[in-house]
């Protein structure tokens, strides 16, 4: 243990905060740990939230990975919920809270700090977003109030306002639950985070499950009715019911304490860490939602919120306030998601925003099927590979299909991890038989095409 | 393309031999292509024989990749079935062969030739194998042979002579089809190729779908009735019914064409090449069943034979031979395999493997769930990671469960191509989402276990 390192406060008790404390409690059995959340949710998989609506996961407590009393009783952490932060003094060491219950406000001092204060989700200043039938998704509260008004007030028309990871999520859940789902999206595709040959898959799969998309349709406007309850949607000039709303347009990172007491951000507008995960003070530590990473394929900072990474990025953080020494080194921008049957999977750049970066980079698209022949379970699956025109490097991967997504995101996840060109990633042994791959994995059918249209280096 | 080779010469009509012809016609339009087959079988995906009895593929055809006619019309390759090359004259340039139809005897003149002679089934000198319900499995014929046989004659029990990948699937494809029955395993476990803690895994999964397994014990004898049929199979002097036997005792590669013509073979028993698939001879290529590899995670040559590195060693030997540059770097040593429920995976090295080679190895064994949560699919997924004790560089990796062991056999095949050690492939970002992975994968939860046991080197 470093010498005088006696008290780790940690602000949030969501993944990233709590891994940072988990680590640092290993390390160390006699740390002084202090966990201050401002809601009463603790070690909520976030993620999950969308199967506790569909009802794959039957029950709350099981999206929560540990529960506020083994934090307290069996790792020793002092937990307090409730407990709002104020301010963090850097020169006193010390952050300030309020306890919401009481009103009462207080302070602690730390040796260590861990800001895991994570992300909120956005809402644009629109007339009737405050009604109570229009929700968020960013906790455990939220998703139990969807769930009972669905099951108590019976609503026949949503309208989920964002058509990404979580409002397709939701889009199923809803569909699941019997309601006829519109998706309002500003952009001409849903999942603007893909380039437009897989996102038309995307679409074509949720209309065929019954979803209405509304694209390139800004919202307007929610209307009540006269019990002061959403009754409809206004978006790019059109009307649309709607029982209930949910606004998915998105998170921003929770940075305004860490600004306040004069901690860095980083160009994204998150907290900027090294890859120790301390931030401009060296008594500070950051991990999660509130912070941005390094993206490893493409040398940049990036802001990417992801569980996985909050997860990894507690963990280093823990470490190292805690006399151990570990490294976040990055992220290849790899997310995933499901919409009904359709896995979508992504890693790096899209070709859109490849361009946009400038990069001279050029493209191929595929769609093979994901396993051989005529083996159960195959189907087709597409896979863009976005790639530097001179010497093929690899920039990015998309996949969008019913089976084996997984598989090939995370293959394309190590490749970019590597900085690898499409010609030696053509070279991987992946793994053959025929209900599981073609002798020709889409991965690498992918790379034989692309490798024509490469210039060398 | 490369001055004076207008006629390439290739022996065997498999996956490899048709790449190399394949990609030699693209790179040159004019090259004089003859492509000599012992049998009437062409471009036949030896790997999908067991889904053709298992009744997922229904078709013959549909095993086909490309048919004769194709070969020859499309791509104007002079396909000679029924032609058995007799010997290999390398200062001549020319092989020998007889036509198997005519009993006549012919030679052809090659400036190029590819040896893809493939493989041929294990048969030990066992009494009783000559009887007609006694099959292999490693041609088309010999499938539709025991397709036939199970219809016409309907078997109820079945002996597979062999606990492999191919008697695993034929247990299952047998089984399909209504009979009973029984594995026959010299060694200890099923599945030699793995270690202990995954085999007991596949053990207790293939026994609950019914099959039969007399383990540790060696075929003696199989026993015929009066017509001269197998009626019963003695293995560890036990006498077990058989209504029809399979000997699934693995394959040998077919060197002898190549040796007897002075053409080197590697320490593996199978024909050594370079990078660029060539032999000790510089106008003789060899790829496919018939040649050995490099495993890049060990540094050795192995001989794997596996349709997936047939295809790219073909393709390269092709490429090579007609003017362009390709090298085939080598194989990871990974295999996947199905067998009922359950994917096997493997790459590198096994522990026992290791050991055997004398390196200083540590293993760790993981029971993960392969998604989050209670996501509907999660299932509990095994890794076993075998990396050196000092420095935790991987050796191998192996995987079984219901769900989700190709990604993992992927990401770890990824890993022993670019010969990670443990600490590096934990972090890896790989992709996660609740419906595909935990936050945590499970190579990653297996590598995390992994770095305590290593010793800094």
């Amino acid at each position: 243990m470093p010498t005088g390192v006696n008290r780790l406060v940690v602000i949030g008790a969501s993944a990233a905060g709590l891994s940072a404390a988990a680590k640092a409690r290993r390390n160390d059995p006699g740390l002084k740990i202090t966990v201050l959340e401002k809601t009463d949710e603790v070690s909520v998989g976030l993620c999950q939230l969308p199967y506790l609506i569909s009802g794959y996961i039957k029950e709350p407590s099981e999206v929560v990975a540990v529960p506020v009393e083994a934090l307290r009783e069996k790792r020793g952490m002092d937990v307090r919920l409730h407990h709002e932060v104020q301010s963090i003094d850097l020169t006193k060491k010390k952050v300030t809270f309020r306890d919401l219950e009481t009103q009462k406000e207080g302070e602690v001092s730390y040796d260590r700090l861990v800001a895991a204060t994570g992300s909120r989700s956005i809402r644009p200043p629109i007339p009737g977003l405050s009604a109570p039938n229009v929700f968020a998704l960013h906790s455990l509260g939220e998703a139990l109030a969807i769930r009972e008004y669905v099951k108590d007030r019976a609503p026949k028309e949503a309208v989920i306002v964002g058509g990404g990871y979580i409002g397709l999520e939701m889009a199923e859940a809803l569909t699941r639950n019997g309601l006829r789902v519109t998706i309002v999206e500003m952009l001409p595709n849903v999942m603007g985070t893909m380039d437009d040959e897989l996102t038309e898959l995307v679409e074509d799969h949720v209309r065929e499950q019954g979803v209405n998309l509304l694209l390139s349709s800004r919202l307007d406007e929610v209307r009540l009715n006269q019990e002061g309850c959403a009754a409809s949607v206004v978006a790019g000039g059109k009307e649309v019911r709607a029982d209930m709303v949910l606004l998915a347009l998105g998170v921003r990172p929770n940075v305004e304490l860490a600004k306040a007491a004069g901690i860095k951000l980083g160009a994204t507008g998150a907290i900027a860490t090294d890859w120790k995960q301390k931030t401009s003070d060296d008594s500070v530590f950051a991990a999660g939602d509130c912070c941005e990473s390094h993206d490893l394929g493409t040398d940049r900072k990036v802001w990417i919120p992801l569980g996985s990474t909050a997860n990894k990025q507690g963990k280093v953080a823990g470490d190292n306030l805690s006399g151990g020494y570990s490294v976040f080194r990055g992220i290849t921008s790899t997310a995933i998601c499901k919409a009904f049957e359709i896995g979508i999977g992504r890693v790096g750049l899209t070709e859109k925003e490849a361009k946009k970066l400038g990069l001279d980079c050029e493209s191929v698209v595929v769609t093979p099927r994901s396993r051989a022949g005529k083996c159960p379970g195959a189907r087709m699956i597409r896979l863009k590979l976005v790639f530097e025109r001179v010497g093929g490097r690899l920039l990015g991967g998309q996949v969008v299909g019913e089976d084996g997504v997984l598989a090939r995101t995370d293959v394309l996840a190590c490749s970019m991890y590597h900085r690898m060109t499409v010609e030696e990633i053509g070279r991987f042994d992946l793994a053959y038989a025929p209900p599981f791959a073609p002798a020709w994995d889409p991965v690498l059918v992918a790379c034989n095409l692309a490798v024509k249209k490469v210039k060398p280096s």
